[in-house]
């Protein structure tokens, strides 16, 4: 069987990791060899990009230099282990890909799909063959601004337009690819949403399995 | 006084280093805040970008994601360090810059310089005001490929070429930048050298100078 590329997208408490769990759990179960990743990271040397990016020592990072560390550390990770692993026949689970570079650096920090997209020019040799994008309903949206709007400084502020940025990025991405990107309604219970994966999984399964 | 920004190019052994210093004892010498750099590095960000891409630990590392970690340690000098300085009125002389990106990334390396030029789209906002490239003769260039042939494995044929597409992107800017790219030849001596930069120095001084 050729491997399948699978990646889980949405902010930060959307449920991503539950999901993920789960279905490494339900394919491994089913006899396929998964692998499971995270962005960014993933091997030695995206590693340490994401020590760079993560360290709160380091205020202050320019947007730009920060796009271009995402898409380093992604790069790498494309390079020396996801287009081998896909090679050797696993299904690849991987928790945020270039669709969150989109989401938070394109929309979010503003810089442009065209640029962000321009400097992931290695992530067009790994292509998902499947997104699931855990979205926030509008109740789940109104209730985290709320939240961050209690304190009304302009920092706080500001982060309430990122935030609606990045989901609206996100949106966009579903909306323009809806062959690659499945939609979850992120306030389902788990177990719905887990129910309703795996049927994604299976339909994408059957498609590629000797 | 406005600041000047003034960067250094040329492969390793060409004489740049032994330049910055003895500009920077001219320049002080002369009156002028002078500001030293170097890439990748010139601040806590680019630091440890630089940690991340001279590692021996790191070999292996895909192209593009050098390339990209390049862009990015730029991006945050630019804009963390020397955006203001140069608005201070300092001189700054820096050690390499996008020219060495074009060199080793977009000819060395193959990546191509327009997408060389996107990823460093930061460096759009600080243009040096001249830069001096150290460029080896052609006895210099046979004698170091000779060196490196005389070891005929295939990494060594590989290294030739890869210096030898390097030695090509210097003259490539240098011929289509005439204006702000000034050629140094790197087999004058020391004094020779240092006397054409003072001229050079000199005459761009003269232009901004209140």
């Amino acid at each position: 069987m050729k491997g399948l590329f699978i990646t889980f997208e949405g902010i930060d408490g959307s449920g991503k990791s539950t999901q993920i769990d789960l279905a490494t759990r339900y394919l491994t179960e089913k006899g396929y060899r998964v692998y499971l990743t995270r962005e960014p990271g993933g091997c030695p040397i995206s590693e340490k990009i994401r020590e760079v990016l993560l360290d709160p020592e380091n205020k202050g990072m320019d947007p730009i230099t920060e796009a271009l560390l995402y898409a380093a550390a992604r790069a790498q990770l494309i390079d020396s282990v996801l287009l081998e692993k896909k090679n050797e026949g696993y299904v690849i689970l991987c928790d945020r890909y270039l669709d969150s570079s989109i989401a938070y650096q394109a929309f979010g920090r503003d810089l442009g799909v065209e640029f962000v997209k321009t400097v992931n020019r290695a992530a067009d040799k790994m292509v998902p063959d499947m997104t699931l994008y855990f979205k926030l309903s509008q109740e789940q949206c109104d209730e985290r601004i709320n939240r961050q709007l209690r304190d009304r400084d302009r920092l706080e502020r500001e982060s309430v337009e990122f935030f609606q940025r990045v989901i609206a990025g996100f949106d966009y991405i579903a909306k323009t690819e809806p062959d690659r990107v499945k939609t979850i309604k992120a306030d389902d219970s788990i177990e719905r949403i887990a129910l309703q994966i795996r049927v994604y999984l299976d339909g994408l399964l059957e498609g590629t399995h000797e």
